[in-house]
């Protein structure tokens, strides 16, 4: 067994093809981070986007243009080889997924690294609070919503949510161990009544798995960073992980917590 | 009298030339703003500067390049022309002081707006703590600290910091309250011991006036936005604000709040 709670015996699983799977539940108790890289002709108005949109796509980091060595969150980690799944999108379709981009790359890719859940539903465990797609081993359920973002001269479009079924009395306790991760999506947009944001169906999310949601669960919606896929469809080329193979960091999550305060 | 705490209308003598005087206690209850205005060459590296130092340079809006209209935080408002005092640098130099910048702009300058610690002095004194600067009508003195930035490509230096003594019982209240403004700078980066920083001599500040600190009180020290004037060493030009002289927004500090969680 490798040592799955340690991020550059991961990252170094991942580059060699050793390991391909979802990143849930790896590395516990480390930062994992969504995965955008833009021709640097878009990444200004991009970095605009996220700061503007900072529940749904908080920056950790952002590298130069060209470099796919990680600075900051990460020692040792190339961008190019360090995901275990990339997805390649043109004008926002999705026209091929690989296992490295080390062919692809250009020398103005530009390379963001955003927040992810997967921080929080550490935390929410730790809290006493049930994650349900972790119980089930599922992906959790996010949609499309009828949130605008704010939009930027390349980038628009709505804000995707992702969501757990949280009992009455936790919901609480929920919202403000999550507003402890503002690096992470922080505190929830939006608590019951899905139809008011858009969501017709909860049982059927645009990305991810449906729902269980037991009796006296209401049903909790955090801003999510596949925000960034829906908004870019006038952009020419753009490659992300793929949804659940996230990119690994080094920083423990108690190292971010309240980084905004 | 105007209409002391009407943004709009403070605006709109400023942009007549009728209201040329440092905005602290102006628009009480508004968030006021640091402008940095930089060609657009510079503007994604600064991006990424402020993302990366987000206690001393919170990013509330970006505009376009060439864009001089504020979008967000301000309706009807001029960026060449509703600030009181401009500051021109060069290489990090202040070559000018100007009160209209309409015959400077060009086509490919970048406006950001900043958080400032104006917003938050206004929430310390509703919760009963008092703002020395603000009690003796002077400017708040502001340290070259020996904090390292994160650098980017362009962008390289110290943290500047702000000083308010705070009574020790309320040291407490006064990290607490900050906190909730992390668009403002949220909490304290250092509390006690200026040595620690590189703080030498607390009668010296490099920016601002020398503070008046009482028995039983300790200097609380926050980051401050003079930190975009002290990393642009290599920017060939650059426009900001004149110290004390804000861009004054339409939002109230409430809407802003916990902007992050």
């Amino acid at each position: 067994m490798f040592a799955k709670n340690d991020p550059s015996c991961l990252r170094q699983l991942i580059r060699d093809g050793l390991l391909n799977q979802p990143t849930g539940g790896l590395a516990k108790g480390y930062v994992q981070a969504n995965v955008v890289i833009l021709p640097s002709s878009y990444a200004e108005d991009f970095m605009r986007f996220c700061i503007l949109n900072n529940k749904a796509c908080p920056v950790l980091e952002v590298l130069q243009p060209g470099d796919p060595y990680v600075r900051i969150v990460a020692d040792n980690a190339d961008i190019r080889s360090d995901v275990a799944r990339y997805v390649i999108y043109e004008k926002g379709q999705q026209i091929s997924t690989t296992e490295s981009i080390e062919g692809e790359w250009q020398n103005d890719f530009v390379t963001f690294l955003l927040g992810c859940s997967y921080t929080f539903d550490t935390a929410l465990e730790s809290y006493g609070i049930e994650v349900r797609h972790i119980t089930n081993k599922v992906n959790d359920p996010t949609y499309i919503s009828n949130i605008e973002c704010k939009s930027t001269r390349y980038f628009r479009g709505p804000m995707a949510v992702s969501m757990r079924p949280i009992p009455s009395n936790l919901v609480s306790r929920a919202v403000l161990v999550t507003s402890r991760y503002p690096f992470a999506h922080g505190a929830p947009i939006h608590v019951g009544n899905p139809e008011v944001i858009g969501i017709e169906d909860m049982n059927s999310p645009e990305f991810g798995d449906p729902p269980e949601i037991k009796k006296g669960e209401i049903p909790i919606f955090w801003a999510c960073g596949v925000t960034a896929q829906i908004v870019s469809n006038s952009i020419p080329f753009m490659i992300t992980h793929a949804s659940g193979y996230m990119f690994i960091t080094d920083k423990r999550i108690a190292e971010l917590e309240l980084a905004y305060t």
